[in-house]
């Protein structure tokens, strides 16, 4: 554990420093935060939490930095400069260039100098590593492929043959990139694979979570934009493709060729079915099952919360149950009608009886 | 990038050749297809940019072969035959047979002398490797396995103990086949584990996705049938059966003990309640909730499509309140009941008016 | 495979042993059991299987015993029993303590002379293994990582640096166990990844399916109680808590820094978002879509069950109209209320023509 005094830090995240240079030695909740613990206001909601923080030092913007018991680093996003301070506090230790000697590398790949391959990697043949490329233990980078200039792949990863990551991609374990897709043709009752022969291309800066596959494309390759953020035990099929910066929640599955849009963001849990087209700056909300083309920005959700058993049990009989209440209430619109009008009907009688009468009068008239 | 002149590939799958003996050195979409391209109609949506390709030579129909603007490979099952053809424009590059001298394999285990064993594959006690048999990397074979002639492991494949997997099998990286399932005995509070002493059984043409799991069965078998195509990251539980040729979409689970028949097709997301029973030709669309047997060929769904987000809202309240609006209808129907034997009773009163009027007119006559 | 007698597995689950103390080899369903069979009446669902099988010996609850044609072991709970009886009469093989000669080890970790470390194992600086850890082929133990006693790592599991492990764990193929979690500061339309700091910290007897991923906490550490059994293909987010002896089935998601009581039962595939409290002995069943807290013991449920593909178009074109019948039933009402009124209306005119007639009577007085 190492001490930075907060002047450090301040000059690191580009913050204002008031009050005391204390010195800081890790990131702490407000709440649980002691005097060497630098820690960030970033929503309103934690504002009490910050008059009674016990911390060093806390990131705040200039509206809050009054609110805090102790030295502050002002800054205009608080989240953002914390990111930063936390690396500063807290470094991950970096590997040293160079191939550990357990791993299985090809005479053909090219790896930078700077580059560092962990214990038990399988490096294929024609493999590309960029300069910083760092692998974790037991990664595998299959033929042909190309890693660019410091991305990190954490440990237990599988790149298949061909597949072009970009810069800074960080790829976390049990991630397969560029597997053979789901593509069969029936042949009766038989389905046969359709050799899948696209590639998998990675932005720059893309991040793809534990478990989570990306296959290569059918033909064509997938394709996954700069920025976009794959989280854990999330499908993408083959031939999908994901604009700029999107975000995608654990457990989601992309089917095929779908193409989604630059900006948006992803819940955990939510299906796509495959061929559609999902604009740019689209939310889809949690578990939310999306069967059709959206491209109109905004926010979409299906999907019913839980509620308790009984409840439940009710709701469902009742939907299904909704043919008949719609036929109920179809029927009530009959008899209403009917009621309706014999009423009108009546009214229309008396009227019908007034003017007889005014004519009965007028026939009256002598 | 090898060229293959298109009487070739007419050879191969079976095709009539009109037109041009052309090279071909790829396959490619209709619409992205250069002179040295292979493309294929499949389906009638795509007619149109079958007669504005640029392809070298495009496998269809006899009815389609008109329209192509190319030469034509013309056969029955268009898709089929295209299946056939990628492999042949792109084979898969074989391993040679032998073992990665990085692997680590029991010396009870047989290996045919045609099997490949990729680098830091284990092989454990007592495992049989068919003829043609590849492992990719970092496959691990436990004690007692089989696998069938011309399987593929791709790599980072986990076969534990006892599996039995057939011929032709192809299993994706971070397949896990026969894992202990999720069995446990209660002990008050406490879950003790139930040990899981069956097996899991692959028949042939097995295809398991990336990071799908198919547990072994706790005293049975947990069997998978012949040509039965599982994608990624699926999770099939012990004791699990699955007929012939079913096919399985990504991020699907099937609890324990379920039984699911031939021919069926299971789309992505859907959850299986244990202990069901699935007739064959059953489908199930993209997350189906399936808490009840099946037994009736037919498509069977569940599940609110995505909407925007207020949309969903309004409806969520408005199911919720389904029980308020049966209960006004219900109120709708007793008043409108009411109303109507009002008015019959009117009807009725007129008429008796009418009779007293007759009456009194009788009364009245003089 | 070995024959043990009845009356030795008798002494070892604290059963009482009546009838013959026969020769047993295997376990078996009470249906497809043979002489030298062990089986298990647990639900009266079984009774007639039991009466007519062929077992040598079946464990049952005393009164059940009288129904069995064979040797009986009479216990209170015949499931738990049963789960010890499968370990003797299937005893899983016990590898040698000792490092396998592939496997990666850091000259810094402390390895308790009988834990067993499998081939390609990768065991990272100051790692610590307690007495009968045993370490399947290829597991990585990240930097600083301790495993309690008689863990065990089934093989591929992958311990990321500084996570806490307790005594009696059971890791399954793939899990993955403190990935830096899905942790994000804005900045404009990117993502900045905010570094991961916190541990992974598991109780005792806590198990981890195949493929499931627990993230490390962001800043502190995300917390699995002791006896909890983690299914496959689940994600749990960081800083989530998961109370003692809480289960949860396969492919179930949990957002970050939600926090489950004790004794929960979570079935499959259910999704819960992030920030929630769900209080002790709280249930969920499949497919569940969990938005917001609960702190009530008892069943919770949503979704809507699979059903004809006709049926559930029809459901879901009824659910959107739902508004529409809404509004339907309110013009009733008004209507209804109309009418109703002017049915009032005429009985008041009845009414106030009787009183007219009274007056007109008593005007009429003379």
């Amino acid at each position: 554990m190492s001490t930075v005094p907060a002047s450090h830090i301040a000059a690191r995240i580009g913050a204002e420093l008031r009050g005391a240079d204390v010195p800081l030695t890790r990131v702490s909740p407000l709440s649980k935060a002691g005097p060497d613990s630098l820690s960030f206001l970033a929503s309103a909601r934690y504002r009490a939490a910050l008059s009674e923080t016990r911390a060093g030092a806390v990131i705040v913007k200039a509206k809050d930095a009054d609110r805090a018991p102790c030295a502050v680093l002002v800054v205009e996003n608080p989240e953002l400069a914390f990111a930063e301070a936390v690396s500063v506090l807290h470094p991950r230790p970096v590997p040293q260039p160079g191939v550990h000697p357990s791993a299985v590398v090809h005479a053909s790949a090219r790896l930078d100098a700077s580059a560092s391959v962990g214990p038990l990697c399988v490096i294929e043949a024609d493999v590309e590593l960029g300069a910083g490329v760092e692998l974790g233990p037991h990664c595998v980078v299959g033929a042909g492929s190309s890693i660019g200039p410091d991305s990190r792949l954490v440990g237990n990863v599988m790149v298949c043959s061909g597949s072009i990551i970009g810069a800074r991609a960080l790829l976390h374990p049990g991630a397969v990139i560029g597997r053979e897709g789901f593509g069969f043709a029936r042949d009766g009752d038989r389905w046969v694979r359709v050799p899948q022969v696209g590639r998998v291309r990675l932005g720059n800066d893309v991040e793809v979570g534990a478990n989570s596959a990306v296959d290569r494309g059918a033909i064509e390759d997938t394709v996954i934009g700069d920025g976009v953020k794959i989280d854990s035990l999330i499908q993408i099929g083959h031939n999908v493709s994901i604009g700029e910066h999107t975000a995608m929640a654990a457990c989601s599955g992309i089917s095929g060729s779908t193409r989604i849009g630059r900006r948006c963001t992803i819940a955990g849990a939510v299906g796509m079915a495959g061929h559609l087209e999902i604009g740019d700056d689209v939310h889809f909300t949690g578990m939310a099952m999306v069967t059709r083309s959206q491209t109109v920005p905004g926010v979409y959700s299906s999907g019913i919360p839980a509620m308790p058993n009984a409840d439940w049990r009710h709701t469902i009989a009742r939907l299904k149950r909704l043919d008949a209440l719609s036929d109920r209430v179809k029927q009530l619109e009959a008899t209403v009608r009917a009621l309706d009008a014999a009423r009108d009907g009546a009214d229309n009688e008396e009227g019908a009886d007034n003017e007889e009468q005014v004519l009965d009068r007028e026939q009256d008239q002598p």
